[in-house]
């Protein structure tokens, strides 16, 4: 009877969740859960000594696997950016994260939580499904952020081509959270019209460089400060939002795609339950190509990494 | 005509700042100062990717001295925190940063700036006045955070000892942003008494203890994380939020009193023209004692660095 | 596992009220309940057309009893403001509202609610009682709203007396949310110092004009536009906000008071089950007087009402 | 330097404007203008009296035109509810509020403000027009509330038949801000395509009875209360914040199209300057007649009021 949330893994980007989340009062009860205590319970410290000076009350716990029982919303946000740092890649964690998650996955499980799962942690797809899986928990309460940020920086890129608010820019990127994945410029609507036909018009609209943008704007951030955490905070806040107030938000965020037989990222709708409604949007066929391309690699990693074989997964994808 | 503030200094603190002004919408034009361009990129980058999943939009400019002329209030965030980290002192980085705070201090001056300038910098108080002098802003316009966030800390540990809301203890830590403050308890009061009165009449409520941790609350959190950023974000935040809505609110920062003849941390009225009111507690003869004794080390520390005797400013204070 | 709140009485404060919540995404499911359907119909449709251009989404639920049950809050607005208006005392509508508040007790009570009722419905302290005693919910989790009204009304004035924050004036009014109550000025500390004393030296501080427009302040409001809902909203919202953060808030509000066996306003902390802790203030005899006086007015009333003598009951006040 | 903003007219709606830029701290001075003085000091007082009780300062200004001079946004929310209430017709006051808006005009003109002018009423578009004649402003910074309300019906009534959030329905209602505005569906996506395939398969989408109920939403709300706020309200103030932040937000709002030289609702560029880039849909050949008929309507009720002609100008245009 409270908003409950829990955040696994409070490095840079569980962090600024959690900083989210507390600064607009958005939950009650928070918990977070990190293995290095030490780093966990300095960040709670450093909220607690914030509380005075926010406008919000939260309570906070700190790594209480008891308190996952009754979440709305638990958020993975697990992984080792210093790995990620030296090969900017998102599969160089495949194999450290995968096996962190399978060990959260089963305590989740353990825990009987039966509400909404968010997994930040990459490669987003496969350890979503790896999420799912080990759960049990119907797909539709796992989710993944996915393209939620991609598209967010597909609609900044455009946005700036074009001098207006990227919230007026309509449209998604899909499939893999990763290199597989494309911005389907079919669905992107902007100042009224396609964005095709816009781009036909004018120039100053170059669709493969804002495409290259979305899919690498992430690297420069890497680059300049050896992570990401703003950015992907806010996607994340954004779709636990949605779920808290059971708003059914069109989101591109990674879900279960049944013609695919996994996950990645295509607009679905989300409200409380998670899923509660797919979208099918009328893609061009080289779209569909490239979504299935996508899918396809997605689940060849995944199979890979289910087999156990760690080199093929983490393979550079680049 | 908008409202404008500039933060030089994007490192932990000061990106915290930031987000907490863009997540909220609380500026207008938002402008990034750092050497690090890559950094400061970089954070510039993460923040406009997360534009499209915020409610508002804050326009962003980066290492744009020109933008500085018109802002209503800075922001100094400078340090070098991997000093701090190793010595745990706020004077181990005193002689960078009080470099770093007299170039950026003439650039300021430069500028033309006559709004508000708030300090961060450490050791505060002294960064402070270094601003002042070399601005020569009236002091009214320049303010450190000091013992704002003591004072939350110390609201924080006296919340806990009693359960309650941190924002129900009424009072402040005093002088130094540093090891020579203290709690001024003849201030405190909570459940609508001096905290003083209760303390005598329940055994929970430990006075030195809480001083103690309000003092190097922020040490625990640096040995978790080494550093600190949402308690001082959040504090700055507030100060910030004081200036532009002129809010004449009564917070415990860091001016200039002139019975010492140098910045301190003591109540104040702040508004938008700064420090619109001096403030005078009914302090006890010790506390006026503790005070004048932390001014005194402020004095020296400020002394030794204005005439180059850099081994006395930076010795440890521990 | 949401917030989930009930509102009943949806008249100038009940709505507004109501539009906080929704326009800051307090809460998740918002249920309005009014005997005039067609008001709270179009209140609600009002509601549904502005979400699309709000940042949260609320559910909201109309004249649906089946929602209390589960509800964390329920708040009562119910009332006649037709009736204060002509004659400009809260006791004027008492026979109508206790009526009224006798009838949706009952229906609270059948409902199996369990949460946290609070009271705005005037004569607040007697409906509050009224409230308590017929539905059988311990005395900890009916609260009215009280003098946290009238208590920023004089935080107000003082503020208003010294230019500064209403917010940096800490202290109470007591007793009746009418016109029994008074300013307890040994509580009230202002620029650092009893108020009292920083009065016996300044000419400007009027305490017996503050302690009268504290008072009537509401009266000013009610002539002027003929009900009052902007400030009393906004101590309901706060009030709310500390049960569902579980926040332990210290706040002058409407409780149970066992020495005057009545409700009356005196500072307690508030959290997720209400009344969480009482609070003792080192009152003056005076003061405590005034307050004995006050519950002793209130305990009459509240006995007329309930003995069915209406007339001693609807006495003016004035 | 600072979020100037003033309101004139505070009825309900000025005044509900006023309450959600206080609440959520988005001005720093807030100016209230309104003939009749005893209610608008009386609002004033109200906000004053919650101030305590919220997260922000915000000072205010009541009856001062001498404030007007550098505001960055005005608001007109003149009119008289009373003469719409009875006749349920926004021309039923057009003789009234255009005599009120063209005094008005005039003290803003001679008050030398040069920012953002937002007209809220009604009839707007007309009322719209005449401000920007009068005060002689560019055509660029005077802009009408339009259809922003009218389209948040539709995104609404389109939300609820498909069960989703309305912010996932993009597109617009077009034209006049009353009878003759439609909805322009080739502009509509929802679910990731043009509703108007969507519907084509699928019973529950009735277009016409979508476009019917966002035409006459406001008259449910106005025969259920007397008046409309909140979404009227929300719209304003999404549209402040547009131009405050300097968003480049696209917005239906009331602007001024050369091609029928007059203003009507079609989607705009907004931004700290007003109007800074217009926006050309490929409306189908309907739509196109549609909007000249709008178009020509507005014109003809304007030319009517310019030359005197009231009876014309006031004629019901149910």
């Amino acid at each position: 009877m409270t908003r409950k949330v829990a955040i696994i893994g409070v490095g840079h980007v569980g962090a600024t969740v959690a900083h989210n989340l507390i600064l607009n009062g958005r939950v009650d009860d928070l918990t977070l859960i990190d293995i290095n205590e030490d780093k966990v319970k300095a960040d709670e410290l450093d909220f607690r000594d914030a509380m005075a000076n926010l406008d919000y009350h939260t309570k906070l716990h700190v790594n209480d696997y008891s308190q996952l029982k009754d979440c709305e919303v638990i958020i993975s946000a697990i992984g080792d950016i210093e790995i990620q740092k030296i090969k900017l890649d998102r599969f160089a964690e495949v194999a450290f994260t995968s096996t962190q998650v399978k060990i959260v996955a089963q305590q989740i499980k353990d825990s009987g939580f039966n509400g909404v799962l968010i997994d930040i942690s990459n490669p987003c797809d496969i350890q979503t499904m790896i999420y799912q899986k080990i759960t049990g928990l119907p797909a539709t309460q796992v989710i993944g952020t996915g393209t939620l940020l991609d598209s967010a920086r597909m609609q900044r890129a455009v946005g700036e081509a074009l001098n207006i608010d990227p919230r007026g820019v309509h449209g998604y990127n899909l499939g893999e959270h990763g290199n597989s994945q494309f911005t389907a410029w079919s669905t992107v609507n902007v100042l009224g019209q396609p964005i095709e036909e816009l781009a036909a018009d004018n120039d100053d609209i170059d669709l493969d460089a804002i495409d290259h943008e979305a899919r690498i704007g992430g690297y420069h951030v890497m680059l300049g400060k050896h992570y990401t955490n703003y950015a992907i905070a806010a996607a994340t806040t954004r779709l636990i939002n949605a779920v808290l107030s059971d708003a059914n938000s069109q989101l591109p965020v990674s879900n279960y795609r049944p013609e695919f037989d996994c996950y990645l990222s295509y607009p679905a709708i989300v409200g409380r339950r998670g899923v509660v409604q797919p979208v099918d949007l009328p893609l061009t066929e080289e779209e569909q190509t490239k979504l299935a391309q996508s899918a396809a690699f997605i689940k060849g990693r995944y199979d890979a990494i289910m087999r156990g074989d760690l080199a093929t997964a983490s393979a550079s994808s680049n």
